[in-house]
């Protein structure tokens, strides 16, 4: 397999875990609990490019990182989505949203730039996150 | 069953077609070829209260619509949200994008005021995309 994870999704998150289909990526921006997946598979753009096993495959994973966002942040809504716009590679954004966000109830992408977290809080949510993964 | 499509959305659609879950409604807005998905089921918020079975089925709908579109329109991208911040009844877009479309390549949400079709070609659109739905 010669899956590679696209640099601007390399560049703007960090590694929370590898799933049976994707990879589990936190968003470098403390503004939102915000998790990509990203599909290991070659030449993706759209989610009906996934095979029909991927697609099952997707949508659980997508349900267990849903699952846990809501576990450590009990947010108002999840907002899932597939744009790819901008990064053509499939990725599935997750982002647990508050009443009380920058952007509420406007979608994220542009609302407001991103501030890192720093060091020893995004590896702390990265490890609750892969814990809340793994366990499930 | 006393699923009722929420007010919003059956003001800003027209009915396409029944599948197995979903009813599948188009945004009156010829901006976008823009197609929405509610699954007939009471009191869903976010994909993932969707029960495993439905979230299966689920997925095969946003496939088949997203491809139904992609053989009307060839478009460059198709875009696929769950968001639902204003209206809280599960619902998930599937929009096809175009390189010269209006809001390319940010989110169509806000970008800019909706302009229904007028009644020709709303109707065409609608008979289209039901034969393409009832044909795969």
């Amino acid at each position: 397999m010669t899956f590679e994870l696209h640099l601007t999704l390399a560049k703007d998150t960090v590694e929370i875990a590898t799933l049976d289909l994707c990879r589990v990526l936190l968003i470098r921006d403390r503004t939102y609990p915000w998790v990509v997946l990203v599909p290991e598979r070659e030449d993706l753009r759209d989610l009906d490019d996934l095979s029909e096993a991927d697609r099952v495959q997707a949508m659980a994973e997508i349900d267990r990182v849903s699952k846990a966002l809501k576990a450590l942040y009990r947010p108002h809504k999840v907002n899932v989505a597939a744009l790819g716009n901008v990064v053509e590679q499939l990725h599935i954004h997750i982002i647990a949203r508050f009443k009380d966000d920058p952007a509420w109830p406007g979608p994220v992408w542009g609302a407001v730039e991103a501030t890192d977290y720093d060091d020893d809080t995004r590896a702390q949510t990265v490890a609750r996150l892969r814990q809340l993964l793994n366990g499930s």
